[in-house]
């Protein structure tokens, strides 16, 4: 009997779906957990997922750095936002950083009050490590798209698309969602970036004038190999 | 200044968008709007959407027929179900029904709820229909797809996505679900049927033993001119 995997296409949908027990993959690609692989390949030891940026600066007090992000803006006073850029800093290895976001740490979070057995990060920056652990692990899988303000996402719907590609053979699917994913990935994949270009997210980081590079930046595909992990409150590596 | 147009995948997720003063078109493909637009060409008077089987037994009392579908299939001792074909008998000439569905009616309730300003009722039917009739209105639109028990769905979100398609032009669109609506049409849409039978709702059909041509039926493209629409309680059309 194989396994499930389903996609959630936001956490407004997830009390909808039995989470006990099963594998969550957090998908926040523009650009929480994105960042999070990349914090993690630059050394950070730990992250810890915070629900507010109140609740995040206690943790200065600790010996944690601080990252928080609301609206897409790094939050005033913090050390970090959620640009992957600002966690390349080779000052933060082996540093513990507290972290939060609009919408990435919200969905880590509430997968975590569901019970699930094992929370995973997902990039495209790892996607083949992710595809092969899952496949190599044991649990029903939830892809869980952190999306926007419990509004759906083009750019976290496409990442779980990928995902469904590469390993739907593995698992059993009864899933629209997952049938959705796949499909929208397989029109989109010879044009990536355009399409995620066209999302409501890459419009709201132009307006805000960030600095468009942090798109195509989520965009990479395959260049980490790490698989973030939460052990009891922290994200780690293996 | 245009209109704007937003796809919602499913009624779990409504509340998350301002709907007051917008008109709504509900989307149940499989089958509720389909059979409400039958109904119509039949030439049924009106129907009133009701929440429970209870409660719709209720009006047989009051000269109406009474249709009452839950997961699928009819509810017991109820005059008529949800499949197409029931809503084309010649003897509903002239007739009122009170109908409860497991999805559509539920998603028409919420409209009324949240106040839209217009509610009508879309399907792959009167596809043509629909599309001229809101582009020939004031409102910002909404397209409601009713899902399955508040969870996404495969034929819904491939409606939205024909309406999107023909008119997108129309309105401003700032909506990922939209695009990925959209997106997904333009991949199915010259294998609609084929794609739709992959769907969680067209297997558990089959595997119910329903008489698969419900499919096919609800998949025929502009075989009706009209366009229901709520006025007071009820749905009738122009």
């Amino acid at each position: 009997m194989k396994q499930t995997l389903e996609v959630v296409l936001t956490p407004a949908l997830l009390p909808l779906y039995m989470v006990k027990g099963k594998t969550i993959v957090v998908i926040d690609i523009l650009r929480a957990t994105t960042s999070m692989c990349v914090a993690f390949q630059t050394g950070v030891k730990k992250i810890l997922p915070v629900s507010t940026p109140e609740e995040c600066k206690i943790f200065k007090d600790f010996d944690f750095l601080c990252a928080a992000e609301r609206n897409a803006v790094k939050v005033e006073g913090f050390d970090l936002g959620n640009s992957p850029f600002e966690f390349q800093n080779p000052l933060l290895k082996d540093c513990n950083i507290a972290f939060t976001t609009t919408n990435g740490t919200k969905a880590i979070k509430l997968s975590k009050e569901m019970q699930a057995a094992e929370i995973i990060i997902g990039s495209f920056l790892n996607l083949d490590a992710i595809c092969s652990w899952l496949i190599n692990q044991q649990h029903s899988v939830i892809l869980l798209c952190a999306g926007w303000k419990d509004k759906v996402n083009l750019e976290d719907t496409l990442f779980a698309g990928a995902v469904v590609k590469n390993i739907k053979q593995h698992f059993k699917i009864d899933c629209d969602s997952a049938i959705m994913a796949e499909q929208l990935f397989i029109a989109s994949e010879n044009k990536l970036e355009e399409t995620v270009r066209q999302s409501s997210h890459a419009k709201r980081f132009i307006s805000l004038h960030h600095n468009e590079d942090d798109v195509k930046f989520c965009l990479q595909i395959n260049t980490l190999t790490l698989v973030p992990k939460m052990v009891g409150e922290y994200l780690m590596i293996g």
